[in-house]
């Protein structure tokens, strides 16, 4: 019998639907052995083109060179320069499209993937992310802002070289919203975050754990909504990614690279994004969690998903958790 | 300068990301050449085939042969037998998955499209979905009904037969709960319906609308989500599809067809989903107002997409209708 979850956070229901259950390495795509340079000519991302990309903004050096590199997007979806100016007539609501779109050059090297990626090279992005997190927080035009990588062209990217990208914007997209709202009613009801619950939850439980560390958790949630769909959230509560600790930002380094290689070699080089979900600017502190999504990029979603906004799960999440837990690194 | 606008009626910002902006033909893709049989024998939708799917549920004859053909999906999301039992412990709440999921089957013949059957057809396949919307609405254990339709890989359906499909859920999802709520805090506003206000602006206007029929207008909304987003709004007020006239599902019928034919000949036969947004069975009836929704799937959404539920949209509404209100459809 299928089974239809929510997710106690989101308060989104995913149909479970077992009896279309594939085994967990039917998810694997064939691994492309295609060789890659580790200098393309024409990437804009690879070390010597560096006069390809707009001027650079921040850089991540070691022995004199650099190995993350923030700039500008060179084709931003919304504008640096002016004001967010609200025009409201009738029913056309718009605001001027001002905000901050940046890449994130994960590393010099074309022919890399950041799941191989060691775990201090993991670190140094995301120690670029928290840079400029901080940095764009103090912009008083932003409301909300978020990081994101497409791996592959299933996840919305035709660019090799490892990068990953940074979107401010000037409102809170209701999605996001709706989450925080979402959250104030637990915390009303239950006098405690949760998030922090469900944290709590899951170590205790096992079944859907990944990964433990000192500082996070990773586990498929129980309305994961698509096979492989992962929250990486830390253990201490904290609203915004902002507060995160150097310690632990190393830890995070340490479960986000070993996520991402467990599915690079248990399921060959899957395509996926993954999304840090940090509060908006100007949300409480005590309510919202921050968290990184993963959602690998194994099924399509269609006319029900768009029409609902719910997603069929073609895999167990308990499954999917055991087979990712097995699955060895190697050295 | 980019603009970020908001649809009135579901609340949710859009970036019109114009300096990213293409022009309308470029998103046409080639149209594939390849020719395929009227017949195919490993087809469970071809005529001759009808007992490699589940046992018909209702079909539309013409001239004893069958036109139309409704039978349980195979390999159904939710199961049709038993009880929707809650099991809320915890974080953990979940639904016994049941439910109805059915295959609405377009046409006997494997290869044609949906744009390309003539107008009596497509209405015979929106009367196939009118008789399931309205026998399964008693059953009492469903809250919301959701048709749609995938065409081509992009848009999720390997299956090449025309076909669409219903699925009947023990549970309004959030979006669509949502949705409902903004609609009525709108008529508590405005004493109106939204949808009734917009269908008015855009017929005046005329500046995003593609056809305009006696009882319908097909158009992009202000805030379109994508590149041809387009929505088919009944002009007269009702939330539920059930309440449609037959002679509206025969205007209907021409509208969905041309607007179809439109997708297929200005933009080379791409991959879309459409949908069927009714209100869920228990909504008061003045405040929401169903409309289909056509979704061409020409760009891809990424990781900013998924984090933030807001899209970019590389296409200004208004050149996209105009492109589309200029597309001639070969007689």
């Amino acid at each position: 019998m299928p089974q239809i979850r929510q997710n106690i956070a989101t308060k989104e229901w995913v149909i479970i639907a077992t009896e279309r259950a594939k085994r967990p390495e039917e998810f694997a795509k064939k691994l492309e052995k295609k060789s890659l340079p580790a200098f393309v000519e024409s990437c804009p991302f690879c070390a010597g083109n560096e006069a390809k990309t707009p001027p650079e903004i921040m850089r991540i050096d070691s022995n004199g060179k650099w190995q993350v590199r923030v700039t500008p997007n060179k084709f931003p979806a919304l504008s640096s320069e002016g004001k967010s100016v609200y025009s409201f007539e009738g029913l056309q609501r718009n605001i001027t499209g001002i905000g901050i779109h940046e890449v994130i050059v994960e590393t010099p090297l074309h022919n890399i993937t950041t799941a191989l990626l060691s775990v201090p090279e993991v670190e140094n992005v995301l120690q670029a992310y928290l840079s400029r997190y901080i940095s764009i927080s103090a912009d008083a035009r932003i409301e909300h802002i978020i990081i994101f990588k497409n791996h592959g062209e299933a996840a919305g990217t035709s660019l090799e070289h490892p990068h990953s990208q940074l979107i401010a914007l000037p409102v809170v997209p209701s999605q996001v919203r709706h989450r925080v709202e979402e959250a104030m009613r637990y915390f009303d009801d239950h006098g405690e975050c949760v998030f922090c619950r469900m944290a709590k939850e899951e170590i205790e439980s096992k079944e859907r754990v990944v990964l433990e560390s000192k500082d996070f958790v990773a586990f498929l949630p129980y309305a994961a909504f698509s096979p492989f769909h992962m929250w990486i959230l830390p253990k201490r509560h904290a609203a915004s990614f902002s507060e995160i600790t150097r310690n632990e930002l190393s830890d995070l380094s340490y479960v986000l690279r070993t996520v991402l290689a467990k599915l690079y070699w248990g399921l060959e080089n899957p395509d996926y994004n993954y999304v840090l979900n940090s509060a908006p600017l100007d949300t409480g502190s005590r309510y919202l969690h921050w968290y990184v999504s993963i959602v690998p990029r194994v099924t399509k979603s269609a006319g029900f998903e768009l029409g609902s906004g719910m997603f069929i799960n073609v895999a167990l999440p308990e499954k999917s958790a055991e087979f990712l837990r097995n699955v060895k690194i190697p050295e």
